[in-house]
C-alpha cells in the first residue's frame, strides 16, 4: 500500500507518533480523517489506520477497491473492528486515541462504542504536535512547492490589465497557478475556514472583517464565502495584496506580496518596510528553543514603536497571531500568538505574515515561509519583497 | 442582520424547522456549522443560531465584528450561553438539537456541557430533511445558477485544442467558469468528500476507483486528492465526461455532458442513449409521492435490460445511487438509492446521473438537475444532450 521508496518517511512518522503516545501512556491511535490518513500512509482512503503503541500500523480500508499490501484489511463498518482485531491478533486498546477535533460527534462516538476503550484521548492534539516537525521528504515537497509558488508570483504583473477588478486579476492568477501545477484544493484545519485558492485584497475591502480565522478579511464575492476579493475596481494609489495558495504539492508554502496601481502614499511604503524589518528581526533571532510568543511580541513591539499598532493585522478586526505552521494544511502548529507556550524546534516550517491595513489604500506587508534549521531559520519563499507596480 | 428583502424566506425556513422540531418534541435547536448558519440567516458567521421551538431565533456571534439587528448577541465562548440565555429571557432547553454529523466531538460535547440539556438529538438529520424542500428564493437562486452553468457548457468545445490533456481542458473550463461567476468553493456534506471545481473523466481514468462517495472516480492529479482528471492525453475515440461544478450562486446545480475526440464506438453512443432514455423515463414517472428507491430501481432495470449493468455507475467500483439532492451542498437529500425510504415532495431539487463506464473509452451518460413540481418534474439544466465532438 505504501510506495516502497517512501517507506522510510512513514517509519519516521510512525516512530514520532509512537514516542508521543508512550509519553501519554496510550495503547493505540485510531485515525479516520482523510488528512491524517494521508499523513500516516501517503494514501487518501476511506477507512482507518490503527497505530498500536508498539509495532507496525494496520490499514482498514472501506474505499477505494484494490489497495493491497501488508496489514491492509478491507472493512465495511467500524463495528467490525473488534472481530478484525481479534482475527489479526491485535490487542484491543484500553487507552485509545481518537481524533476529537476532526471526527464528527457521530463518527467519534460510533468508534468509541465499537472498540469500548476504558479511556479515550484526543489524537488530533497529538497529531498536530507531531506534524509540526517535518520529515526530510516533507521538506523536499515544501521546497518543490516554493519553486512553483515563486514562478507564479513572477507572472503576476503580466496578469494585470488596466481597468481590472481584484476578482478579474485573481481569476488570471488562478489560471497561471493551475498551469504551474496548483492542486486546487486548499486545506485548512478546523470548521468554518472556507477559502478558495487564496485571497487578494485591494483598497477598502482590506478592512472588511471576516468570520474566518485567517490573518485578514475581505468581503468576498458572495455572502456564502465572505473572504478576499469582492469585485473592487483596481485604481490609482491602491495597494493590491496577493496571498494566493502555495498548493503545488500536498505540502504547502505560504507567501504574500504587495502590488500597486500607480504609486502609493509614503505611509504605505513605510508600513511595508516595517513588515520587511519585522521579518529581518525575526529571522535574526529565531532558532530552535525560541518561544513563539516572543516572536509575536517582537512583531507587535516593532509595529507599536512605528505607530502602526492600530493597523497591525487589521483595523476593524485584528488577528491575534502573526504567523503559523504550514504543511498539509495551511494553519498548522506552531501559531505565533502572544499566549503560545510553544517553542521552535528544528524542522518546523512556519509562515510569518506581519501585515498592516491602511484605510482606503489596502493592505501592505509580506509573508514568507521559513524552515527552522539547527542554527536559525531558512527562508523558503524567495521573491522580490518591495511593492511592485502592476502598471509599470 | 438578515437582509430585509429576504426576511420572508427565512420565516419559511424557521417555520419549517420548528414544525419538524414539534414532531420530535424538542425545545430548541442550536446550530453552529457555517453551512446551517447560512441556511438559517443568509449570513456566514462564526457563532451560533438558537431557534427555540416557539418564537424567533437568536444569533450569537463571535465573528465578524459589526453585525447588528434584533436578537444579535456577541459572544466569546459557548460557556457564556447559559448566562446570555438568562439575560435575554430565553428558557434553557431540556431537549436540545445539536449538529451531531457536522460538529466535531470536541465542539459538540463542549456545547452539551455548557447548556446541560437533559437530552440531545441530532440536528443534522433534521436540518437535512428540512433543507430538501426548497423555498421560492432558493429555487430562484438555483435557476440563476443553471443559466450560468449552461452558458459555460456552451463554451466547452471552444476550450479544446488538439493535443490537450484532460487537466489542460479542465483548467480552461475553470477559467470560463470563474469569468461566468463561479464562486469557486464547492461544498459537499460529510467528511472526506474532497473535490476541486468538479470532475473530468477521459479514457481509462474513468475506471479508476476513488475513496470518495461521488458517482464516479478518477485518479486525480495527485495522491492527496484522488478524484477526476489525471493528465490523460485526449486522443481519438475517447469520451470526455465533463461534470464541472454548478456553483454560480450559493445554491448549486449539477450537470454532466459528454464530449468526444473524433468518433466513439457504436457501443458508446448506444450507452449514452440509454442514459438519456433513463432520464426520459424518470421524468415521465417522477412526481410528489414517488419513492426514490423506485427511481433507482427503474434506472438499474433499464441498464440491465440493455446489458449495461456491469458498466452502470462504474466498473471496478460501482456507486449505489443514481441521483441526489442539490442545494447549498452538492450531496443533499434525497438520495436515489435502492434502500431509500424517501419519497419525492414538491420543491425538492435533485440531480439524476445514470452513467456508464466503458473500459478504454471513458464514461458516457448525462446528468441534469430537476425540480419536483406539483405535477411532475421540471428540468432545470437545459443544454444539448447528445455527445458533442470537441474536434468538429
Amino acid at each position: 500500500m505504501i510506495a516502497p521508496e517512501r517507506i522510510q518517511d512513514y517509519h519516521i512518522k510512525w516512530k514520532h507518533l509512537q514516542d508521543a503516545m508512550h509519553k501519554s501512556g496510550t495503547d493505540g491511535c485510531l485515525v479516520a480523517s482523510g488528512i491524517n490518513l494521508f499523513y500516516l500512509t501517503g494514501v487518501f482512503y476511506s477507512g482507518y489506520c490503527y497505530l498500536p503503541a508498539e509495532g507496525e500500523p494496520w490499514f482498514f480500508v472501506k474505499r477505494p477497491n484494490g489497495l493491497d499490501g501488508d496489514h491492509v484489511v478491507y472493512i465495511r463498518k467500524p463495528e467490525q473492528l473488534p472481530e478484525l482485531f481479534q482475527e489479526k491478533g491485535i490487542p484491543l486498546p484500553g487507552k485509545l486515541m481518537l481524533e476529537a477535533d476532526e471526527l464528527t460527534y457521530t463518527e467519534y462516538t460510533r468508534l468509541q462504542n465499537a472498540l469500548q476503550p476504558k479511556e479515550t484521548m484526543n489524537a488530533t492534539t497529538l497529531l498536530r504536535l507531531v506534524r509540526r516537525v517535518k520529515t526530510p521528504w516533507e521538506i523536499e515537497q515544501i521546497r518543490l512547492c516554493a519553486r512553483q509558488h515563486e514562478a507564479v508570483y513572477a507572472e503576476i504583473p503580466s496578469c494585470y490589465r488596466r481597468g481590472m477588478t481584484d476578482l478579474q486579476l485573481q481569476f488570471e492568477i488562478e489560471r497561471r497557478m493551475r498551469l504551474h501545477g496548483s492542486l486546487g484544493l486548499f486545506r485548512a484545519f478546523g470548521p468554518n475556514m472556507d477559502i478558495f485558492m487564496g485571497s487578494i485584497l485591494a483598497g477598502e475591502n482590506a478592512e472588511a472583517p471576516s468570520p474566518f480565522d485567517f490573518a485578514l478579511g475581505g468581503a468576498g464575492m458572495n455572502a456564502s464565502c465572505p473572504l478576499g476579493a469582492n469585485g473592487t475596481l483596481l485604481t490609482d494609489g491602491m495597494a493590491v495584496m496577493v496571498d494566493m495558495a502555495g498548493n503545488y504539492s500536498p505540502y504547502m508554502t505560504d507567501m504574500t506580496r504587495v502590488y500597486s496601481v500607480g504609486t502609493l502614499s509614503d505611509d504605505a511604503y513605510r508600513a511595508h518596510q516595517v513588515s520587511i524589518h519585522i521579518h529581518d528581526e525575526i529571522a535574526r533571532v529565531a532558532r530552535p528553543g525560541t518561544a513563539c510568543a516572543d516572536l509575536y511580541n517582537l512583531s507587535l513591539r516593532i509595529a507599536t514603536d512605528e505607530g502602526l499598532a492600530p493597523n497591525f493585522m487589521g483595523t476593524k478586526q485584528q488577528a491575534k497571531f502573526v504567523g503559523h505552521g504550514v504543511g498539509l494544511q495551511i494553519n498548522e502548529l506552531p501559531v505565533l500568538t502572544p499566549r503560545s507556550k510553544e517553542v521552535l524546534e528544528e524542522h518546523m516550517v512556519f509562515a510569518l505574515e506581519p501585515k498592516f491595513v491602511l484605510p482606503g489604500i489596502g493592505a501592505v506587508g509580506i509573508e514568507n515561509t521559513y524552515l527552522v534549521t539547527s542554527q536559525g531559520v531558512e527562508k523558503l519563499t524567495n521573491a522580490p519583497e518591495e511593492v511592485i507596480r502592476l502598471d509599470a
